[in-house]
């Protein structure tokens, strides 16, 4: 007889797909850009968005391309004391699919604290996500 | 004058970097793969699995290939009723990865969060991830 686990067969197709977490958002290095983007709704300069997110100079640069490529950053070229200086923003369209995407964030989240007792213990998952 | 932020220098070096996030597990086919075994951590069969995920064969075979190098799942053939049935399982050491992965992944979540009241509001965050 067989360990694995039944499970009803009806509505459960795709059931952890999360098909919600865009690939241009869901990638490591991206995420943090925009993560730090969305904290600092202003905008920053790119040395400070690289110090925040801890990437090279290339590996910025080459990410922020695909953000605004996809229209989730704007990157505006400026000179400040006769210094050009690169400053990145997040979009509307940016702030709007990050919060998408975040709603899938948490239902992962949500998914495999439902798993059971064992995952749902404090320390691990806090059962506020915002405390009081 | 820039209309960006400023923030204190010190302290933020990698605020946003999460290096916490496994590449390994933040992929989106194994970490739906690895959300779906946890919540079923008797095992799947594969076909379950698959259908789960909504992954195609040779994906979800591609990727489970992956996670049982990394160590993360174990992948066990046998025979059901003379045929071949493949049943995969998250290991101990891949739900304690796993767990650690989650609890970085409810920081970005509690970062985005921080960034103001326009992202913290109900319906697009809720104040309890789970309710009592």
């Amino acid at each position: 007889m067989p360990t694995r686990e039944e499970f009803p067969k009806d509505d459960q197709s795709g059931r952890f797909a999360y098909e919600g977490l865009d690939r241009v958002i869901h990638e490591k290095a991206r995420l943090s850009i925009l993560t730090s983007l969305i904290a600092h709704p202003k905008g920053l300069v790119f040395g400070d968005l690289k110090q925040l997110c801890g990437l090279s100079d290339g590996n910025l640069s080459r990410h922020l391309q695909v953000l605004a490529e996809a229209k989730l950053v704007e990157i505006n070229k400026a000179f400040e004391k006769n210094r050009p200086q690169t400053t990145c923003r997040i979009t509307a369209q940016g702030r709007k699919q990050y919060l998408e995407y975040l709603q899938v964030l948490e239902q992962v989240v949500r998914d495999a604290a439902a798993a059971g007792t064992e995952i749902d213990k404090p320390g691990i998952i806090p059962r506020r996500l915002f405390p009081a």
